[in-house]
């Protein structure tokens, strides 16, 4: 397994990486201070900036202008991270990278306050890019997510489909990936066709990104992932390794029994994800993971050659190859 | 006094307005269900509009192109409602305009997660007008509104400040009027002065408005206003007529004890309610209101003469003529 300490893809971008952190450190500037304090508490907790990383290569590579990049870069992960207020909100997490969550120190009514802002100054950012496809785009997205996740809320629990899966993997990461290197290559002197192909490229990448999440759920230890092993599955929520395991055993009792609707019998599910841990259901997902990644890395080759295309692919191995 | 129902000010615009009911009907289009009945709920719960109709008569008046403006008032009523989502979610409100809140039947998940994809519907809405200064104008609005919110929900309570009031209703509500009749101007064939003359209408426009709704919250009856009478007081919270009052009995026990932290004693506040309600503190509030109205008043002299000026002059003296 590849650690983030290891990897070469931030090189090309390393400056101006530093240049979209200071424009998020002053997005709360003219606010309330415990909004300014909250603000910093967000953005110090150690996110690992891969969509901001990866519309940057995109732009550098196709020659975007430099101060629109940094904008765009910057309004993505403030999205992704005003996301995230709201999210750990609803599921009540109180921890999120080994940092407490805002809502584990404030009110609800100031977190949901501060994801409001974030939001709010995510916009702002998407349109000093004086990019109206692109705002357009970013407000898609933004409904895109809502609404995959207010799918995930009210749907019935213990469903198996693949397409569901799909649906709720597109919407929760693939789709802000997507955005990313869509959006930079959108700014990027290119034709359309290399605006498809990168924002396929982004699209497969957050696809198996968040397929290697799902994996990480059961193979991974609770002290790294931060969450008990299986916590999806403990909520009846099905991701792909489930998925495989009830497509190779449709008649294990405990696969019967989620179906059936007791997700809620802590003790089964528990069996349940300890029958998918010793199963070829995670390598079977591995592989799925994989065939997104070989994808992602085909639509490169049309891709200008240079240290940012060359990162991209270094990017696209990680995603699959990462331990957290 | 004036019910909605007697005003003349909707005539120029009623297929306007029309027009602009349908585009929120549609935003929940592609939603998920449950998504697309709480937009129905939240959409047919009586609201007076008051934003868009500011905003198409503005239009209306200076010449905007139809479309662009219709999407546009649209934007700006979106906007109001997703924050009314949210707010009523923060202020535990189970009522509001006399219909359930969405909170009061939802989860707090699902109402966070409406209030949302409402930001989402309204900055795409918004990007829809092709107009990137208003882009701009609405993410700053946007972040001035919930910048207000935080601001209030973290300041300390009983401060008699004419400072902090102006601060807090322009952020609550002027802000919303000076963006709909500013944004209406934008996208009209005029030059800056005409656009920063409506940017002042709306602006001063709102402050009435929420001026009479604090003075209404004294002088109305629970029935009528949906909340107890002074509910603001009650929560620590100085609107205009208790700033009025405490100017001029600066040693009324109620008022030493308000300044002192004892919001919290609700006999004592609500005897100064009754102080308020019989002082003249709530006709000099209306006054003030009466002031920013005469100003507003003004600014339309140098307007295109029509039915759209009458019914903005209309509709600045049903503001400060309403009864809830």
């Amino acid at each position: 397994m590849i650690s983030l300490n290891t990897v070469s893809f931030f090189v090309p971008i390393q400056t101006a990486l530093q240049e979209v952190e200071t424009v998020l450190h002053t997005q709360a500037e003219n606010g309330q201070p415990d909004l300014r304090a909250a603000l910093e508490h967000l953005l110090s907790s150690g996110g690992k900036r891969i969509r901001p990383v990866v519309g940057l290569l995109t732009g550098q590579m196709l020659g975007a202008p430099h101060d629109k990049l940094i904008t765009l870069a910057a309004a993505v992960e403030m999205l992704h991270t005003a996301t995230l207020v709201h999210d750990d909100l609803i599921d009540g997490a109180l921890l999120r990278r080994g940092m407490p969550t805002l809502n584990a120190r404030w009110s609800p009514a100031a977190t949901i306050l501060t994801g409001d802002y974030m939001f709010a100054r995510a916009a702002k950012l998407a349109a000093e890019t004086d990019t109206l496809p692109l705002m357009k785009l970013f407000a898609e997205t933004l409904a895109t997510i809502v609404n995959g996740e207010l799918t995930q809320l009210f749907a019935s629990r213990g469903v198996i489909s693949r397409e569901n899966y799909n649906k709720r993997i597109y919407a929760k990461t693939a789709s802000l990936f997507e955005m990313a290197t869509r959006a930079a290559a959108m700014v990027s002197p290119v034709d359309e066709t290399i605006v498809e192909s990168m924002r396929q490229y982004g699209y497969k990448l957050g696809m198996a990104f968040q397929i290697v999440d799902d994996i990480l759920d059961f193979t991974g230890e609770q002290e790294t992932v931060g969450k008990p092993v299986g916590s999806d599955l403990l909520q009846g929520l099905v991701t792909l390794p489930a998925i495989y395991y009830a497509e190779a055993h449709p008649n294990d009792p405990d696969v019967l029994c989620l179906t059936g609707g007791c997700y809620t019998e802590q003790e089964r599910m528990e069996r349940l994800v300890q029958s998918i841990r010793g199963s070829n259901a995670t390598s079977r997902s591995m592989h799925e993971a994989r065939a997104f990644i070989d994808q992602a890395l085909d639509l490169l080759k049309t891709m200008p050659e240079g240290e940012e295309r060359q990162a991209l692919e270094e990017l696209a191995a990680y995603i699959v190859n990462r331990s957290i």
